[in-house]
């Protein structure tokens, strides 16, 4: 087995500068026809062939005159003219014919008898002409070189006769996604199988930075169809990237396969994620291995393929917008390299508040979710909670001021009204963070979120919510806007082939249960019937794995890495799981009193107390919906 | 004739909240493929089909063990695993199979014989895998409705499973040019004709907003013909726009097509440039009468067809960029209409400064110039000159603050650096306004020019620009950029018909002679020349009509309007006309000192001393430049 396991760890800067020096990429020429050429590049000025207009012409719907026959008007003096002789009628546009020199508006004429009209005021020459060249003037610059072309620039050149222009061609890229385990979107997924979803993100990156994208047939982990493909690709195009097998793995053969056929430039680079990526040159083209995660192939791609695409098209970067944030939790970040870290931002009374997402390099969707991207250079060991940290945005910052944040315990109908409020009234989003019910209330405390949806069981009381606001949120006015009544159960296999009964059966020996993170409200819930029960955790086998959702555990028991977990109903029929229940709870949502009135959380309010949000809970099962809305001051 | 000279006014809020109320436009729907969706809109939320990774992946290239296997391992008591036994060899992505339950990194293994490894620290369950739905969950939502698509929500739909994907179908945009006298680009043109070129702009404005243009073959102005197009456009399309035709002269025919094929909801609207709108249903669908004036054909557009065409394609309008600004000019508006007026913005020092450009309807230059617009609400008279306006941004203000603002005199040659400049630093701009030297040296003593082009003769001393400076600009630290050395002459049609060889031909009966504007170098160098020769001014034809540009004087003789004009040798040449010199002259530029180690303008210096513009220079004729970039302090 012939595994090459070590990656240089180039500094991001020097890579770049690296690649890009030995690219030399050139811009190339070409000709099109001016109609398509909507957000393409002039290569050099154009100068307009022909004069617009090319001819004197009326500038007014009404009559042609010799100026000098009208001197004498007045209203007490009117002159009549006699149609040819004196005037002829003219609409917008005509030319103007010898000897008239003036035009007389319409509705400053009357009828005065067969072919004749009166006026009563002069008109001077040149009167409600467009002068020949009044527009463009033959020889005159329409556009100068480097100049990206707007449709209105596509009507001057047309006016100025210009049918063809030299712009920069969009750089040809070829995509060759990679891997045996790979198959096309729309095969049924075995075991093992993932879909290629990648080269389609890249394609359409491409397209966005104004390349232009080929994507080739997948090919499978195999050094000479490899080859072949990549000869091809290089062949066609300007621009290679090939999309996984970038890494040190038995079955990574980009890095071999840019030697054996150019010039390898870089193996493994600074950057997290991203590191396994090359770089290099065959037959004077670059070449890009990038790697087979999601976002480290989006910051390989970002970072190498996007400068050469927008230099290559003509066009200039677009300046990035950056903002201040208040970083909401603790960042440990390795000295080796500059982590990209995605992050959620929020704007909570005057302060923009910046959650990290997943850090995990297969997390797409973490990019989706992304607000915006926060680097941390190499040789910084990380930031603190309540730094300031400057983030580079991905969204408009107005969508980001009209989002609620919501942070806290995870349901399924965060989403479901999420969605219902952005296709009410699509200038207001939510969003949602899930760290647990203690973790929303500890959010609300620190002033980071505008609610925390919650469902904390007071052990001593039976009573949910209420007394942890009380406990931990005294110093604020607060409120509970009620939620739903929820269905919490345990989560097995379809069948129940392990015969679980009871909480008991969670010590069993053939059994592997899946917790919830520590803070979550099921934790909680978890916990306290182990103790009713006078279960010791040490003998739950998996006690120790957490998952940050329901969902994420109703999955573990889908996939069998485990046999049991707690959660509701509606995850666990998502997954078509088994579901004993245990009991009701209520998931309802704290908010401090001061942003009650906000129009984004009069919204949420309108949604949640709307019919066809019950409808939708009636669909997912394991709902009530009584006194959904009702606001309680706490 | 029947003519229906009368339009309405309507007020434009009134008339737009009719045509959108009326066209009451359904968001039409289609499903389409993922990898097709950049740029598309949700209409609904989409949830993922299938987990990703939907089985249990190993994170890391290495080994596959049953962490059990190897909790024992120390640096001092390393463990030894047998393959297949113990361990598999993975790779990224690869299933983990049972009994396996972690993976170690194939870098921290080492080979300790035949089928045998040696590990020094022992691995923890589920170490280095990625879980079942780690990415994306089953049923989780992957992107809310109405969502604009990016690339990295394709990637992450396609690893949900998602393959096909509702979104708002693009509105169908029929357009219908239309008139007599549009000939196609390409055409050659005859008296009277004009290219057309609305179509190829709305066309492209229709492609930037969303919608699908779909262009028809021009229409001549007649009747029948005319609604025969429209028909099949209105049956073909979701809105139609009818280019030209939309006023109220003998051969505008859309109003009456509209009151005849449908409703006619608007004809005339309270604006400028646009007044003579028509808005109506056909079919229910909502069609547009445009002017032809391509300004006014710009303005409609925006303000009807661009609102349906964003909220059809199921997207959010941009939100404008407004700037505060100093007016440079008086504005004199009138009363009856808003008015918009198309602004060139330059910054010098903390200033910025509009300057309004051509208010022509006619004017496309306008736009293609334009920097932003302002516009003058009806019921306003104007404002003042020093005024602060809000003036909408059509492009970035960084690229507005990367310009040098040059005001004042009008040669080719401005052209030619601001091109020159553009290439070699395309950050950089240069923009020129003609007002004439005088226009020039008013616009630095007001603070609203980086420079100015000026070429004054000292009646006095015969000496050029120095002593102009000296006496309206002493009160600033100036100095003068020597410039080039140009030829001035008459400009008379090519053979000289008319035997002109002197500046006392201007007085003959038989000749009409074309003037330049009040302020103008070439206008004093005129009065200069006729007052040496004894000549009145008032015995001269055409000594009243004012050109701006000496383009536009060799124009108006070219095409016979003039049978002579004063100018440069370069325009004489460009519109191949006969030149007769009258003498060289210096073209500088005025600039304050404060401004010459300005990154720009030390460009525009690199620019102007390089080989390559002398070589442009020597191409066009008429210049020598033996000291241009020289610095005189003043």
């Amino acid at each position: 087995m012939d595994r090459n396991i070590y990656l240089s760890n180039m500094n991001i800067e020097d890579a770049l500068d690296l690649f890009m020096g030995k690219a030399n990429f050139k811009k190339e020429k070409e000709i099109i026809s001016v109609i398509t050429s909507l957000g393409r590049v002039t290569t050099e000025p154009v100068f307009a062939k022909y004069s617009s207009p090319n001819y004197n012409a009326a500038a007014m719907d009404g009559i042609a005159v010799k100026a000098l026959d009208t001197f004498d008007a007045t209203e007490v003096n009117p002159i009549i003219l006699e149609k040819d002789t004196h005037f002829v009628y003219i609409d917008t546009g005509d030319p103007i014919i010898e000897p008239y020199d003036a035009v007389i508006m319409i509705e400053d004429v009357t009828e005065a008898g067969t072919g004749e009209l009166k006026i009563i005021t002069s008109a001077f020459p040149w009167q409600h002409i467009r002068p020949i060249g009044e527009d463009i003037v033959a020889h005159e610059m329409i556009i100068p070189s480097n100049h990206n072309i707007r449709p209105v620039d596509i009507g001057a050149l047309l006016s100025g006769g210009i049918k063809d222009i030299n712009v920069y061609k969009n750089p040809r890229v070829g995509i060759i996604p990679t891997g045996t385990e790979i198959v096309e979107p729309g095969t049924r997924l075995e075991q093992g199988d993932i879909y290629e979803s990648n080269s389609r993100m890249i394609e359409n990156l491409v397209i966005e930075y104004g390349g232009e994208p080929k994507r080739y047939n997948p090919v499978p982990d195999n050094y000479e169809l490899l080859k072949k493909s990549i000869q091809k690709a290089v062949d066609d195009n300007d621009i290679v990237i090939v999309n996984a097998g970038s890494s040190a793995g038995s079955e990574d053969y980009t890095k071999a396969l840019v030697e054996d056929m150019g010039e390898l430039l870089v193996h493994g680079i600074a950057a997290k994620p991203g590191k396994p990526a090359v770089l290099g040159i065959i037959d004077g083209k670059p070449i890009l291995g990038v790697p087979g995660y999601p976002v480290s192939a989006y910051i390989v791609f970002e970072t190498f393929a996007k400068p050469l695409i927008i230099s290559g098209s003509g066009n200039r970067p677009k300046k990035d917008t950056y903002v201040n944030a208040v970083l909401s939790r603790r960042m440990i970040s390795s000295i080796q390299n500059r982590e990209y870290i995605r992050i959620k931002l929020g704007k909570v009374k005057e302060n923009l508040i910046a959650t990290p997402l997943s850090r995990g390099a297969g997390v797409t969707m973490s990019l989706v979710r992304a607000d915006g991207v926060f680097e941390i250079p190499q040789n910084i060991e990380g930031y603190e909670a309540g730094e300031i940290i400057k983030v580079r945005l991905l969204k408009d910052l107005e969508d980001i001021e009209n989002t609620i944040v919501s942070i806290g315990s995870h349901d399924l109908i965060m989403d479901i009204i999420a969605n219902m409020m952005h296709k009410k009234k699509s200038e207001y989003n939510l969003s949602s963070s899930h760290v647990g019910s203690m973790g929303g209330i500890m959010a609300l405390k620190r002033g980071e979120a505008h609610m925390a949806p919650i469902h904390l069981l007071d052990e001593e009381t039976g009573e949910y919510n209420i007394s942890y606001i009380k406990k931990y949120l005294s110093n604020k006015e607060m409120a509970l806007i009620k939620g739903v009544k929820r269905v919490q159960g345990m989560m097995i296999k379809k069948g129940n082939p392990e015969n679980i009964t009871d909480i008991k059966d969670l010590v069993r020996d053939d059994i592997v249960f899946v917790n919830r993170q520590k803070g979550a409200g099921t934790r909680i819930l978890t916990d306290y019937l182990l103790k009713n029960q006078g279960i010791d955790a040490e003998n739950i086998q998996g006690y120790e794995r957490e998952m940050t959702t329901h969902m994420a555990v109703a999955a573990a028991v889908a996939s069998g890495s485990a046999d049991i977990g707690i959660g509701v109903y509606s995850a666990a029929k998502a997954m078509d799981l088994d579901f004993i229940p245990i009991g009701d709870e209520d998931y309802d949502f704290a908010i401090p009193i001061e942003f009650l009135h906000d129009n984004m959380i009069q919204l949420f309010l309108e949604v949640i107390k709307s019919e066809d949000f019950k409808n939708e809970l009636e669909k997912m099962g394991g709902y009530s919906a009584d006194n959904t809305g009702d606001i309680i001051t706490i």
